[in-house]
């Protein structure tokens, strides 16, 4: 009998899904607006009832279901999959775990949406099964993920993989989301660029940066890397910024975690080789010469696939450890 | 039949050794010179010698000696227990796993020193049997162990671990004996601290710190503590400059890893409470709200029997995965 997983990735806007193989092929995917009302309470039944459907149409003979893995930008207890908050979402001290199981009939494992992505591009993507893998992403915010000894780090918590949150500017930073000043996620994240391009420009009137905020009244990390590209000077101070922070903050947690591999994802790593150029310059300014030689920088290569295949991923595992 | 493990602690000038029980008892310690002659090739028969001896004298019916857990300052290969390079040893391209097994008829574990204290201290001492631990030594370097899901980290070439050389400093720092310049281990080691307060005594002739330079014609971490607790202005630079690197150090991982005990130990812990007041004052200033809530810190209780506990514990690990 092959086995089949449900991998999920729930997001503020949409529920991305997917059935997936033991081997990590997507059998078929889609995705359904997320219901935020009510605090998020109708969430696991529209999932289940998208899962009942679409095995309706996709079943075959040899096959069954046999797990779920689900990722959600949320706190909650590892053992019980009880979330404690998901902002985003709505779910207050919600059950999520013993419902979902409850409606889908399908064991249910949780986790946190960056480390879901890391776990798929580990199994499938950039990270080539690597057992010690950093996973970062660069996106609204700056996410992670740690993979070490082939496991997914979670902490005593559930906060480990904070990378967003280390403290780059320990005095007169920007204000950080989490509360915090001078976090890696004001610096390197598409909002962060985009606000060091916009504090550049104002000494910059010549730049090419300063003419397109002119034309489009706005500033995004796309235009700084392409600007960059350009040799633009305005530019090229705002990336060696982001490298210099990235690198630096990579570089330490690689003296201290001495990964195989190391994956920037989200969407400012769509920059590609000029920004892991960068951000490799400086990690190897403040990297160990032995923790250097063993690691190597890669693109995620996953894109938006990488939650439902982590999720299918953490639901294989849960699966292999009964 | 009862099972005791041999730790040992192979260090520049002493070997520690000791035969262990279950629980991490030690039945006995002692202690011989490490014979560094010939690239300290005597030094696996002058384990095995002392072995036989002691376990002739302290044998007992119902027990015995089942393996051997050895830590030693080295760079290694974790499978085949190869040690590439020990340079406080001398050992160099040596096969120290198979020989010392040869040898002692033992099953033999190897790991480095820094590894070794951090386990002891989970199992038997300020860890309390933690499975997310941070443990950092401030001796004459800046030592460190993370053990995270339960086993300690070795990363993707045994590097994992090396705390003492995150970059604290990015510009301008004081060289450090890795190679790079202004790691934590130039300004938290012992010999960091003193550089630190023979520079702050050059601009505070009225200091304690500077009249205990002129009496004793040196400074040491030790004098600095002391002159902390008489509230000398100039140890109290000092003590916050190095608490302040560490506090930000010791958060930037914590938001990486979520431990929920971050142990001191090494030479310079012996300053005690005032010193983790400092560290915990920023630590608390740059991490997460709720990493700051899951973690303690506690000052190591084992003192130098932490590596020959740790060996112990290393044994008994892989008796159990047998």
């Amino acid at each position: 009998m092959e086995e089949w997983y449900v991998g999920i990735d729930v997001g503020g806007t949409t529920i991305k899904m997917a059935f997936i193989t033991a081997t990590g092929q997507i059998v078929t995917k889609w995705e359904i607006p997320t219901n935020k009302q009510e605090e998020g309470k109708y969430i696991t039944t529209d999932i289940a009832n998208e899962i009942a459907q679409k095995w309706q149409k996709h079943k075959q003979q040899d096959v069954r279901l046999t797990s779920l893995g689900l990722g959600a930008p949320c706190f909650f207890e590892m053992e019980t999959g009880f979330v404690y908050q998901a902002v985003n979402i709505g779910w207050r001290n919600f059950p999520l775990k013993d419902e979902l199981e409850q409606k889908t009939g399908l064991p249910v494992t949780v986790d946190n949406d960056a480390n879901m992505a890391a776990l798929g591009e580990m199994w499938r993507g950039a990270g080539e099964g690597a057992a010690n893998l950093l996973c970062v992403t660069l996106g609204t915010g700056v996410g992670g993920g740690i993979i070490a000894n082939g496991r997914i780090l979670h902490g005593v918590n559930g906060m480990a993989g904070e990378i967003g949150h280390i403290t780059a500017v320990p005095e007169g930073g920007a204000p950080c989301n989490c509360g915090k000043t001078g976090c890696l996620e004001t610096i390197a994240s598409a909002t962060g660029i985009a606000r060091l391009a916009i504090e550049q420009v104002a000494s910059a009137p010549d730049s090419v940066l300063h003419r397109h905020l002119q034309e489009t009244g706005k500033l995004t990390a796309k235009q700084v890397f392409k600007a960059y590209a350009e040799a633009d000077e305005a530019a090229e101070k705002v990336v060696k910024e982001v490298g210099f922070h990235l690198g630096l903050a990579l570089a330490n947690l690689a003296n201290a975690l001495n990964p195989e591999i190391i994956v920037i994802g989200g969407g400012v790593s769509r920059a590609g080789e000029p920004l892991l150029a960068v951000i490799e310059h400086y990690f190897s300014c403040y990297a160990l010469k032995r923790v250097k030689e063993g690691v190597r920088f890669k693109i995620a290569t996953l894109g938006n696939d990488a939650g439902v295949i982590g999720g299918a991923w953490l639901a294989r595992e849960s699966r292999q450890q009964i």
